[in-house]
């Protein structure tokens, strides 16, 4: 992809960026790229991956590698929406993730599973209703 | 804006978005509408808030009523990258935001300052070099 053809995600001050807290640079890269169909913007720093969606268009995925640990509920998580929520899951847990609950969780006729990335980040993937789609 | 204008966040499987934890839905969503320059996708339920971008171009934001407190640094953060960051800190303060930082961190020609939300979830303000924004 070359990167002229980018279209960042702005904000009213500038560009808009997801930062996700991770051990080991490669493997949060892998699965994310996978997961999401992302690609890596060049290789690895020492403490940092950008993440870039494939067709280019969109929020870039800052990875950061730190020391710590996750030792509480993230507070920001990502939802993933889909139209197919038992394949959605199938496939990402194919990519790495570990699935957080047993049984899906249905409310309001979403119904949606929380998984967590290799770091333990939790994320949702969710079936919404199928109106959902056309608005 | 009308809805049929909007345009998603995708990721591979679907639509991509970021949940945001918050003890007040109300003063959340005033806090990022206005940080973001994001609008209210109607008006808030019990536990959800959606907001959206002004221009309806890219990823929603969630904003969802939990009881409880923040306990440990967000592993998920927001980046706002942008071109004056003493105007632009200034400007989301104004908003509601606290400043976590006393002093800007500087690194690779890269300055920032870290701020949080009216919860406490962590984001921060950045100045990328001047090469960034051509590329």
């Amino acid at each position: 992809m070359p990167e002229h053809s980018r279209t960042p995600q702005r904000y009213r001050g500038g560009e808009l960026v997801i930062v996700i807290d991770c051990a080991d640079l490669d493997r949060s890269a892998d699965f994310w790229t996978d997961a999401l169909g992302y690609l890596r913007e060049g290789s690895a720093g020492k403490i940092y991956q950008t993440l870039v969606p494939a067709d280019g268009r969109g929020c870039k995925i800052l990875l950061q590698r730190v020391p710590e640990q996750k030792s509480a509920k993230n507070r920001l998580h990502l939802d993933l929406r889909t139209t197919d929520l038992a394949t959605e899951v199938e496939r990402v847990l194919k990519a790495g993730a570990s699935l957080v609950t047993e049984q899906p969780i249905a409310e309001a006729e979403w119904v949606w599973h929380i998984l967590a990335d290799p770091d333990g980040n939790e994320f949702c993937i969710l079936q919404p209703p199928s109106d959902y789609w056309q608005s």
